[in-house]
């Protein structure tokens, strides 16, 4: 039970069935979830975080699975259960298999590891990464990437793209 | 200055050298990352973190620009300076532009909110979504998705594609 | 330098520069903080984000300076620098002096002590916990407050008012 | 259950009993948590975190809701379980009702998503945020507030007092 | 249950199966742990995470003990109750008793709290402090020491040996 | 600089000139790092904070050097650069060397990928967890261990001994 009385859809004001109204036709579900319930406790709330989630995961420039990916990969490195249960069920809906979701579990826990190595040892920025990500992108991103080369070894892995 | 010394290219084993080769191949950058100079300073954490990375970004089932930026979402909900500035630089070689990269904090953003507001109210997780995350996608998805429908409302937005 | 370009007052679009003059209106400053000129790289996420935290910051039932000191309690749990300055600036202008500050980062210091205990040690909630946090405020609080007493001991601290 | 044998009253030495004995008559209530049965474990660690959350938690500059309130939202920021309810419960007591909750948490969850969106984009502190924060309160903090006034635009919003 | 199907032993491939034989093996258990049957749901992610703990935890110049609590301090730190519950059992099989934990908890608990703060604070970090951690030892660590003493004061606590 | 202004030892009153006396006499340091100098902006806070660390960093049933790398560990999963700085340079006077900050940071990014792999594809303790952790050791740790056995496999990997 959350630390307040949850307001069902029956015993809701209009204003906040409005809201529930939206949330079930947005998402294609025919039950309101607990956590909306549970807001409605404190309705500016309810209408203020909805609103904002809405627009932030409607999809545009990334499309709504890569979306719930992300909002998955940042509430299991919260450890949000509630979270991460509800964005692993929408984006399964949205077609995410168990080989998506172990890459994206993969990805999650790799940067989860250095991100702590890089803060425990302390380690600097690299001026070439600062130039490259100061107010946007470098100028002569393409430039950087046609002369990049080794400077003494001459590795290459054969059938094997370069990724950034 | 990290708190070891980091290991310079021309001062590097062969070991060493050999992973070095491989990462500015792999990245298509011609200078070793300071973050890779520090774990030298313990060449084992150097080979094993370098694998693990390296195997968890190769595109597959998600591609690379994908990981990406699910690696700075993590990055950014951790606030690791040197990791946030690194994949800023990797999503924008791989084109990321300021659009998605803003839609991708706000994606962040959203959720580092809910995620403490799920946690802050003590929500309990709804049956459906346990149902619907519980060793794997549930059965009958397709059927659950069809008979969605609002239990007394009748809301549908025109002109929106419904999500999950 | 932001891994974005951030927008001056005198290049941004009519909207942008709104929400720049209501900024600055309701937090009586005379620049425009650089967390803000960051956001309208992606004006969609400044517009939501300013709206969302006007709102939530409006003095209600908790005054401004407490919401203030919240914010800095949380920023300060985050490990935010620029979150961290920028509330404590809002709070000193709004009052918080050093004293009020040292009790403030006392308890911060004090609840991420214990709560880590608490998960480390995996301590069970009491049942009085959880009753007295089901669903709102315990029906009889008044009672369960008067009948408050040691089972065995008899402690009484002289000159000491009973706290929560 | 914890991962310690728990140390029930009647089995406590003197030494215990007698912190668990403050611990009831501080907090008016008539059981001891869980969390001090599982510090007992370790004597000298039950004393100390008893005596520092003591005195932190004595009313001062700031009143004992307030520092409940700062305590639940430091809690809730870190997702443990045990220490929401524990200071929703005294909150309550104190007097916290639904909309003071929701308030809290509105701040809590608007202040979880601006910490990430600055370390997101890397934003960095204004000068005058550095000014305003430096080794206390600024020398003219009445002056600067005098002259606060918008660079270009008029924006002054009706019926609304400026806020920090 | 999980967000996928578990992979039990009898249904596992050859691959998956070597992996569990060397997991069980290695921590003299009888069985395989969810959390490695969860794993095995994306088969490189099993292969590639036991690699790499596996390595990371054979005794060398930390011994096997050392690096199970500092295990249980980072899952504490991040409140994964998983992770607690198996470092705990872990460290109890090579010894920790009550004692030990407590001790362990208290450095946990302290630091979190002292992390706070520092950040809290905006502290500085001290130029003794960078010259010496920077890039290794300090080259006359024990000079450094020897000219050790309070400027002014004369502070001497007998019977107790200076600490680092 | 922090945001209170730091009570130099020369300003101190003879209360927080003790605290600080105390602080080099424990550390055998010839400064008062900024840290103290910052809490000292609250008398009390720089007491009761100074009092609880010195208690828990005191050797015990862990000696010193543990402690301060369980400290590093703490800082390493939180971020706190402060606290990094601090806690690696005093492990390194009591002798921590490169191999073993390596093996150490080795394990601290182990267990933060871990912890959020357990908790991103919500894996439940076994129960064989939950009784190896409930209330202290278990009864018969010694028996337990005598039988385990791989289950259907016989691997034995030679010339390593069991971990748990």
């Amino acid at each position: 039970m959350p630390t307040v009385a949850m307001v069902e859809y029956d015993q809701a004001t209009p204003e906040v069935r409005a809201v529930y109204d939206d949330i079930m036709a947005v998402k294609s579900i025919d039950f309101v979830p607990n956590f909306w319930k549970t807001l409605a406790s404190h309705p500016p709330l309810l209408a203020r975080v909805w609103r904002g989630l809405d627009e932030a995961m409607r999809p545009g420039a990334l499309d709504a699975l890569t979306k719930e990916m992300v909002a998955l990969a940042v509430s299991a490195t919260n450890g949000c259960t509630y979270c991460i249960r509800s964005h692993t069920a929408a984006a399964r809906k949205l077609g995410m298999n168990d080989t998506m979701l172990g890459e994206l579990m993969a990805v999650v826990g790799t940067f989860n590891q250095t991100n702590r190595l890089a803060d425990g040892y302390q380690v600097e920025v690299d001026v070439q990464l600062i130039r490259a990500t100061e107010g946007g992108p470098p100028p002569q991103a393409g430039k950087t990437k046609a002369k990049a080369k080794a400077p003494k070894g001459k590795a290459k892995r054969a059938g094997k793209a370069a990724r950034a």
